[in-house]
């Protein structure tokens, strides 16, 4: 029963007498139920990964529900440790993510998109800004893996704008090469 | 653009420039399409790793569609580098898998178990043998990701009683501790 | 003596005082002992992995002994997280493993075997199903390195036909296209 | 000399005859001559990874050298693939990171801030936004390994308000929750 | 707030609260102090790796600081875990690492070296014996990167001759091909 | 047969058409004759790793046998990439290693021996040094797993004091303590 033992016994917020290891520790329901998109951005994402689920650890893989309302978007953000690869259930989406730095500084970071429709899979990979937007009349919703049992997430917004405490006026004007007042307008919504 | 480049461009099947790289090759299209359950199985996967999807390649994730017919079994199989994380999108399964040899060869190899419903979310890990059941009275299928760009499959069935020249006669008796005329029976399927 | 520490220290089962660390916490004797292959396969793998030697904690590599008397069988079986290579110490085996599913369900999964004798090494690579069967008048044995800590074994028969609890009538006869009373024939070894 | 063919042969830019392998294919000068920081940011960054030094192929880690005129900044970014130490070698930087989403959506993902003097040491972990802002009144430089051979850095204005093609307004707005005006703000730069 | 937990928590020696995680975590001061080179080889390291900075644990990085005074040398050695990338800040060395045995036996390990400015990075491959020397008549110093968490320092000197307790005169005469007398010579400085 | 082309197509010195690979490629003979001991140490290392046994590729494990003249040494050396599991065969070795440098440079490095006798396993932890010497009467011989395909092998004596070019006798002199004629005894059997 090694396999089992390696996956569950090693978790540090879950530890059991491996004789005591059932089908349960590999198991977490709900996933048929639509997230609530009743938020700012219209999205909702639900994790199944060894937060939610003990029998993941050591394995390297995790699992998400992500729904949109109409116009509902999961904003850009990227996983510190994971590549994602989405499967359109239902709705219309436009995706992108975004390329690292090219070396030539004149060179701009290069945007791909695509418009997904039911079936499509699309691949965001590891670390890379990106996003998907419901541009289709009705609700939309993705089942998406990630290589990583625990691969979080960085929303740009939250991140940049929205820090507790926030990043100092001084850098991110001169980052983004605004005015406060612009700043300021990007820090409100946290407010 | 280094992280697109390691992406697809070491891909030994599908090297292209750089430049040339674009959004389509992240992308696979169709896993709205039921597979062909018209089989003795009653069961099709359709898979989407690097053979199909170059875009995923040094990435360490793939996804497939499973489809299920009423009483449709996806046979005892394993992936010799994958754990597999798989959510019902429809239908009942009936899903287990094996734990290895316990260290005691008095004790039993463990088998867990669980029916699932729509939004069950179950681990299959690494290298065990695994299975899902068409337990319900319609149509079922399921997504699942796996922790490899190319994770392989092995279906006991197949690989122990179908290879290619089979296994000798002499080993299979001895080693399932029956007569040639059982043997027979298991591998009359794949004459 | 940061080596040590890694490779002891972190052991669950075997936390030790990294200044009690010893040379005997990388020691196991025993495997000039012949294993008892009185038994129904007529053979016997005797592991030498972390379980039995702590010091190897870590550090991703086992080993065993396998015994086989004359028509001793090491019967087909997987390793979930290790690659295999085995030399031959003494006797005649004929050994194979099978590949993982081809691409296209119209070709058969391949066996790859060879008659080995002492001195011949053979690999079988992470997760397939493979044997050895000892086809010499004599006894035999092979040591074999594992690229794992931990690499368990998974006995297809036992995994398949003897679990506990079973695998259900229903998913065996569907998986091996048979009859119960095959399925009922296969399962009797372990009753 | 397996280590030196593991190293460079490798390479798929950089394949020589083993032989011809040299003391030069580990070396790169030139970190002593300070970047340019005659740039909007204020700063530089001098990369030595295996773009620039082939025989880090295959070898984990890389190099850089950045530099801060008073008041210069190297802007809120990532590297996809690697954690960075730093060590200041002249002058007084404000560095920070911030924390991925914490699981509760009410609760903001935390900054983690220091003023650093020369001989200080700080980590950015793998994936996470952070930022350094030369507060002192001279020019700043510093040294930093990343824990990978191809790291990647992902400039967060770049890659979300500077991409080619921009990212849609309708998300940068909702994404942000903010008018087109300051989006076009935001993008000013970048025209 | 994940990554940090990663960061630190996992670590043995360092189990905190996650709320309780802070800035300084990933902090540690005083590299710009130069070593205490009052010692036999005239060199000094100073280490900061998850010994030193709790905060790099799980992170697979850390950083050395070397100093030399003038003639002083970094006496062969390996890091059995690490791959180390070196930039000279100041003064003038001559390193150098011997390649791994040949296949052919009667070809020998292959010596490559180079003199080092300011500025100039060089490369020390995984497992390598290495050096540095002090050539000019100043005092150098060098910053480091290496490819692990915990890398690990061999010096053959004191590995070889020094260790306690001794290797046996028998082995050390024989593998050195010398006489008693000149293993003597090498462990006098060890006694 | 996607475990056979990773295995065996990757390899850069080794692509076949997988539809050609056979059993032949995951085979290697004659481990069953003595290495040829008629040498300086008395001992005979035969590989097969990746470079005499291609179907290793990409599986992270290797072999080797080891033969020893009575009174015969496999010297002081290093795996910069492998930890080593030996099981004596035939014979009595003294074997040891040495611990990395400890913190304290006060402490010395610590030798972990023992004697072994035939089925006697010891582990040899990655990087450290560590050797085998034959204390019986007789010829001993073992089998020993290597964690890497491609381990590598440093003699330390040859690779400080048999390289080519020479280490200079200033750095040689400085390292060990001693005047220039102990070095010129120890260079001297590799002029």
């Amino acid at each position: 029963m090694a396999s089992v033992l390696l996956a569950v016994f090693v978790n540090g917020k879950f530890c059991k007498d491996p004789n005591m290891v059932s089908a349960d520790d590999f198991f977490f329901p709900g996933l048929n139920k639509p997230g609530n998109t009743s938020n700012a951005q219209g999205s909702k994402v639900t994790p199944v990964n060894v937060n939610q689920l003990p029998g993941l650890n050591t394995l390297g893989i995790s699992l998400v529900r992500i729904d949109y309302a109409p116009c509902g978007l999961n904003p850009p953000h990227t996983h510190p440790r994971a590549t994602e690869v989405l499967v359109v259930v239902e709705g219309t989406l436009f995706v992108g993510f975004v390329t690292s730095n090219p070396a030539d500084p004149n060179v701009k970071n290069k945007l791909f998109t695509k418009t997904l429709y039911p079936g499509d899979v699309f691949v965001f990979p590891e670390g890379l800004i990106h996003f998907q937007f419901n541009v289709g009349k009705t609700d939309a919703f993705v089942f998406a893996g990630l290589s990583s049992q625990n691969p979080g997430v960085i929303t740009i917004a939250n991140a940049v704008f929205g820090s507790d405490p926030p990043i100092t006026l001084d850098v991110l004007t001169k980052a983004f090469q605004v005015d406060a007042n612009v700043i300021n307008a990007l820090q409100a919504p946290f407010k």
